[in-house]
């Protein structure tokens, strides 16, 4: 790229979006929007605040479709979980789904889906995306995630999207950036930091110079298998025979069931994003939630006067500011009560006030204690 | 009896106990326990805080067992609610099941149950109980319900059973009674008032004159017919085509079909005890509970170490004084919530701080407004 040039990002030939794909990694578990997620019913498969009862996975994939059709998406997702995203996405190309045989977290998910494409298309540019956000500006999205894979497909660089923090978030890993945008709206990216304390967190909200890294990465296949390969070389030979077994459109399945509990399970930040150099970072300002507790459905959803907001059939008197959520079709009534948490399911029921929200997770661990496993 | 002399209660003779009846009224309605209580499920027929998974029905039954037994027990219900008195009183003998074609309040109840007894019994001699009570101390009970009995049948008098007040109660009618007791350990009755407003049911508490009405009376067949006679004139004409209809064994229920959609609907405290004279009222020293809200569960039941009252299974952390029920087979989970009624049915979930527990029946208004009759 010729320098001082901003790349043509909005006017990117058609050929070029033809190697544009979208991977969407849906193989989370997570224990915090229990009862409705489960072991066996993750997040990513529940229409929390989304549109037209369509799960998170399903407008995951739908908020992309501007970018790249179903044809050009992948998912991976746990072997376990095939049966749901079959039932998320049912016109999603069965070669599209990708398959882990256990979890290794998100560096081997990459890798493999990077394998499968690459040997589909050499030039192939991916947008990884984690199945279980929300997007509140589906439009501004698009804009965003067009312009940073042109940038991660021009400058074969791997780009990343920060979310501008609103909070001294304590519960996300931090972006810092560089003090002004070096590439298009992009910034360089100065250093990938873990989460921080509370006192950290509000110095980077202060600084103006952190983002919240949202866990969205954009490059080219050959960008990043050649990453994995340097700052994770005990995986290289796996990653060597998953290629090998999808060249020419062959069926990894064997392969990947043999090499992948090998892998040692490894977040794509820790083992790659931290260690990389070169990666650019865009604000990500199109409304971003990671819909990570009971509290963050409040505030991606739409409230009725008194301020609450309701999923089923519900029926609230002198309430203000609750989140009650019926999937069991019983009728809900609150009373009286302000800033509570109702989840509803077939089997089991959460009460509880919003600022105890994040405490779900002591439920679960008491319930595993318990041997309670049928509500796991 | 001669002056000065009390009755001998303690040793009424077994013959006397011959002529003891129980009368149970079971054909209330109440909506303060939705979404538990329904239409067609009424109180009497939940166990709420009874032993042994027994309805408040059955409770009542059971603790009259020392004072007369099944054969001698009489269930008035509505018709619609047969079904539940068979179902929570198997085997009561189906002619001491006398069915209302229609509900018409206290007065016509007790009439059609003294018509129907004393055909059977001209010496009859009745307890008429609710039977959506409970009562903590059942041996207690049941040696007043002795001593009330052999007095009302002794002295061919009312005697009813009044609760010490313990707060300044706006929802109940209380009864005002003489300075000291004039008949072993009955008072006489001044006089029964309605419910009073806050300042003076706070006089009343003060006074130390005043006790809660209880809804329970005793009294022998002849005197309430007769007082009924005197005091309902409108009536006399159904109340005498019933116990004819019911003398020597005769089935009444075409008569009690065709008479008693005419009778108006009236209660025995109105209609006959704030107009009868020589009325007596025995103080009820037994742990007397209307179980008339969510909250009254709370002070009958067994709490745990933090306060709470669960019953069903439930999973509690941080949450203390909670009342926690749940009879649909879900596992409810209260996470750092304190003084909740969370009430879980088949069809119908309750979640309301336990001081707007009263204000359960705008729920039930609520939906019958909306035309939502399927809860109710």
């Amino acid at each position: 790229m010729r320098p001082g040039i901003m790349p043509a990002v909005h006017t990117m030939p058609t050929s070029d979006s033809q190697h544009l794909y979208a991977v969407i990694m849906a193989g989370g578990g997570g224990t915090r929007l229990w009862p409705a997620s489960r072991r066996r019913r993750a997040k990513q498969f529940l229409a929390l605040g989304t549109a037209g009862g369509r799960s998170l996975l399903g407008a995951t994939v739908h908020r992309m479709r501007s970018v790249c059709d179903l044809d050009r998406t992948l998912v991976v997702a746990a072997a376990s979980q095939v049966p749901d995203v079959q039932a998320a996405l049912p016109e999603l190309p069965a070669a599209n789904l990708l398959a882990e045989p256990c979890g290794r977290n998100t560096a081997p998910c990459i890798g493999f889906a990077a394998e499968a494409l690459f040997a589909r298309d050499p030039a192939a540019v991916l947008a990884v995306l984690p199945a279980d956000h929300h997007i509140a500006n589906e439009a501004a999205f698009a804009d965003v995630v067009t312009q940073v894979l042109a940038l991660a497909g021009a400058e074969d660089r791997i780009v990343t999207l920060g979310v501008r923090p609103t909070r001294p978030e304590t519960g996300y890993g931090y972006i810092r950036t560089s003090a002004a945008p070096t590439h298009g709206i992009a910034y360089d990216v100065e250093a990938f930091v873990e989460k921080p304390d509370g006192v950290t967190a509000r110095r980077y909200l202060e600084s103006g110079r952190y983002l919240w890294n949202s866990g969205m990465f954009f490059f080219t296949a050959a960008r990043i298998r050649a990453e994995l390969r340097r700052h994770l070389p005990d995986m290289t030979a796996a990653f060597d025979a998953i290629g090998a077994a999808c060249a020419g459109g062959g069926d990894a399945t064997p392969v990947v069931a043999r090499v992948y509990p090998g892998l040692r399970a490894i977040s794509i930040d820790y083992g790659v994003m931290e260690k990389a150099d070169g990666i650019l970072v865009a604000p990500a300002e199109f409304g971003w939630n990671d819909v990570g507790s009971w509290t963050a459905l409040s505030a991606i959803s739409e409230h009725d006067a008194d301020g609450n907001v309701t999923v089923g059939e519900t029926l609230l008197r002198r309430a203000h500011d609750n989140v009650v959520v019926t999937e069991s079709g019983q009728l809900v009534s609150v009373v009286g009560a302000d800033g509570l948490v109702v989840v509803v399911t077939r089997d089991a029921i959460l009460v509880c006030p919003k600022d105890h929200a994040q405490e779900v997770r002591d439920v679960v661990a008491e319930l595993e204690r318990r041997g309670l496993d049928r509500y796991l």
